[in-house]
């Protein structure tokens, strides 16, 4: 008798579902549903007013679609009476205002037109202000807590986001907002008919830390009054991943095909996801989900500051263990910008990145003459700043798109070394650097040049869909009681890897390459120059 | 009866002819001529071998077909009788080496395959480190000339050029090079048979000043004793522009349907015929042409060292007065790049710049959040160094091609002011700014934003082919006796001007903007950091 786990992954600009078994990993089915609505940066649905530079929003209704098309989709894929359990990850953090009910303000008539009733994207970038004054009270009593989150709060989570809508939305809509609530916490709230929050969203985006639960109201009330009152509208004890959240309700089951009661997993973030989807489960080993952006996730028995990184969290991807998270704010997203912005016709429309990456491909390391910076959304590890920009330096009238394609590739490369030696500066060791995702998968050129420029093997692992495994895999460790993540993660992870190891030469050039970029990154993010700082501020008082 | 005369300019890419009534300036009749090899920068005609980065090399056979086509053409616009002069204007410094009956190295059958052969274009820029040795040697007796030149030889010109060819190319193609010669005096000879150097190509490319002679012969042998047998390639005594070079020889004559002893002028750079076209004959007045480079000119009674710089010649632009010249290596070279590797599909083919302009134009200064540099073929004035290399800084995932577009003009501007800077600090007041050349005509935008951003009216002259009427004024001027040039400039040159006002709000974002350009110049040009020098080396080293 065979038993399958439902894993459900909600991504920037859609959704995917798979089907898996429980005693192997073995992927029995997938769909695929993108939202109708996309990312909302532009306008609000239906509406003329272009949104304010830095915005980026998402619509509720594109997840449930999602849920429900997605559900019944994988789940056709075997017998209702096998699936053991449901799991969803989710982008984070992406944070929505509802009602005492869990109805989002933004499905409320009245509010529809105010933007700040909906969703906010994780990559929605407007609330910095808000993140700097709080990190400018990290020395008040109360503010100790940002020493788990590499010293910095992020314009990206919860506190800055909240904030923001506290500080800038029309009085009748911070009134009306009684919860304040990841996406991820919201769905599983409406698959089953309860709230319940994750110990991952809630410690790696607001501050949750187990033995000391959130930052004190005090700390909170002396930067505003109101944020005592957001603190209120988080939800209390946050529940370790892994562990059942609540049963699919009625309506839900109807709907999908799916038993009323299956045990719906704890939501988890979908970087961490694919944590357990790697069969990672020791300490030293660094995985990079590599996407739009690309996270990066470590575990530990022990939990250590480390400055400049996003945070480190107890029961956040194992419970009983420690999680820690990095993570570069664009890597594929600065490709596709390039791609959509920049790529002459010549290149034609279809396989454009087969055809860059083919030309990038037999160029030498330090033939362009081009360096980047690769904070096209900011810089998240180590500097924490969603206001810087990136760069391209080294251009000349002979300069061709491959080469700025590469130099593209490269500057995310120096990313992820500057993330790994962050870790090891604060007493993490990197013993072995593995790789998913949408880019591990499809991009062999990004994947040397990584091994090139940080001088270590990456480990690609082939999982198609890893944070919806690693959904899945949750939902397992859930159905079976909670107790033994680690050996789920024996089961149903993947050992299989691709080993792009570092050439010698290339490893050379970039040594040397890699010192300019930080040279660039300290001059234009560790207060060299206030130039990037003026220019974000000129960008946003024009519009 | 009517008098005309004859000018031919000769640019990067392509020729054109003009015939002007010297009463008046009135051009009636016109022609332009392709290059059919145009720039050489890849390979060889005819080979497959790949030229190093910098290099730019033209085919002296082009300019003899553009030349006997244009002369013919425009020639065919009135009577061969009523033609007094014919002028020629060249890009500069573009040099060949030949024998010493004015036969080109590169037509010489067993020197085809070497590219030291070759002309070198004026920016061909693979001569910065001989420029750099001869830098070093300021302060050792003889260097004193550098003064005049803004402190520094450029590698685009005739002494670093040369050093190039005598260091690196064969030596049988050295040892043949008995004349190292402008482009335009090479085609001055062709047409009349006698060799003539021009003061103009000669004061401001090879360092020779009216009252001193080239540099001596002791600083050159103090750096190579080759260079002191270069020096003597050059050709003895320079004639003022304005001045007659000789008769047209018979064979054109035949061929082009002109009489034979039709004065030809003293040959003259491209730019710097532009002055008398648009009627300036006073001191304070700067003429800027616009194109794929833009040149900055004034005209003084007075010799003043300014540092930065270009060069400051007696009888190179007006004979008898002080000639200023200063210069942006790349200004629409930069646009025409951006449209050329930059500009996706939908832009669609036809009408780019006019789609890029108008959305442009609708942006707010500040608004896009970038900056740029506008050293894509390295920095003229005031650094004098083609080793720099252009830059973008403040891209983000919502930066669109018109910003950068947009960023890319206000760069160019920037630079423009800091010309304007350099000359005003160097004790030549800038009374008023007059712009002509294809940018000038074409780029309304760009010459509004030059007027923001410098505070200052722009007077843009309506002079299609500024260079070759100018041209002709200085064959007007030859045929006249050589000595009235400015009764000349009244008659022929235009008072014809649409001015470009500041608007205030927009000058108030650029004076910020440009102080943080300046910073940016600064720190990346002037000792801040090594990285742009870095990576050229790195570049330089990989190919």
């Amino acid at each position: 008798m065979s038993r399958h786990a439902v894993g459900i992954d909600f991504g920037t600009e859609s959704a995917r579902g798979v089907l898996v078994d429980v005693d192997n990993g073995r992927v029995l089915a997938s769909a695929s549903f993108a939202y109708p609505h996309g990312v909302l940066d532009r306008t609000l649905p239906g509406r003329a007013d272009r949104l304010p530079p830095d915005w980026a929003l998402q619509h509720p209704g594109d997840w449930l679609e999602a849920a429900d098309t997605l559900l019944r989709a994988v789940g056709a894929g075997g017998r209702p009476e096998d699936i053991v359990g449901i799991g969803i990850d989710f982008t984070s953090c992406t944070v929505l205002p509802t009602t005492a009910d869990g109805t989002p303000l933004c499905l409320v008539p009245e509010f529809q037109a105010e933007p700040h009733a909906w969703p906010k994207l994780w990559k929605h970038h407007a609330a910095q202000p808000y993140a700097d004054r709080i990190n400018a009270m990290a020395a008040q009593p109360g503010g100790e807590f940002l020493a788990l989150y590499g010293g910095k709060t992020s314009s990206e989570w919860m506190w800055a986001k909240g904030w923001q809508v506290l500080a800038e939305a029309p009085a009748p809509v911070s009134r009306a907002m009684a919860r304040w609530i990841e996406g991820g916490d919201w769905l599983v709230w409406q698959l089953t008919g309860a709230e319940t929050r994750s110990a991952c969203q809630a410690g790696y985006k607001a501050h949750w830390q187990k033995d000391a639960g959130y930052p004190v109201e005090e700390f909170w009330r002396a930067l505003d009054p109101g944020l005592a009152g957001l603190r209120g509208a988080l939800g209390r004890d946050p529940r370790p991943v892994g562990t059942r959240a609540g049963g699919l309700a009625a309506p839900w089951a109807s709907r999908t095909g799916l038993r009323a009661g299956t045990p719906v997993a704890v939501a988890v973030i979908d970087a961490h996801a694919a944590v357990p989807a790697l069969g990672v489960h020791e300490a030293g080993h660094l995985v990079m989900i590599m996407g739009t952006s690309t996270c990066h996730l470590m575990i530990d028995g022990q939990r250590r500051p480390v400055r400049g990184i996003s945070g480190v969290v107890e029961d956040g991807i194992v419970p009983g263990l420690f999680g820690y998270e990095a993570g570069q704010a664009s890597v594929g997203d600065i490709f596709q910008w390039f791609v959509r912005t920049s790529v002459p016709s010549r290149y034609g429309e279809a396989g454009v990145f087969e055809r860059l990456e083919g030309e990038a491909a037999r160029l030498a390391p330090g033939a362009s003459g081009l360096l980047a910076l690769d904070w096209w959304n900011g810089c998240r590890t180590p500097l924490v700043d969603a206001d810087l920009s990136g760069a391209v330096l080294g251009l000349t009238l002979t300069t061709e798109p491959a080469e700025v394609y590469r130099a593209l590739l490269e500057s995310t490369a120096y990313g992820t070394r500057r993330v790994i030696e962050t870790f090891e500066a604060g007493g993490v060791p990197v013993v072995g650097v593995h790789a998913c995702g949408g880019l591990a998968e499809r991009n062999a050129l990004l994947l040397q040049i990584t091994a090139d420029v940080t001088g270590r093997p990456i480990l690609a692992a082939r999982v198609p869909d890893a944070s919806g495994v690693g959904a899945a895999v949750y939902a397992a460790a859930a159905a079976a009681g909670g107790t033994d993540m680690t050996g789920v993660i024996r089961r149903m992870g993947s050992a299989e890897r691709v080993i792009y190891r570092p050439d010698g030469q290339a490893r050379r050039v970039y040594e040397e390459l890699y010192r300019d970029y930080l040279d660039m990154a300290r001059y234009f993010g560790e207060g060299g120059t206030g130039v990037m700082k003026h220019l974000h501020d000129l960008r946003r008082g024009a519009t």
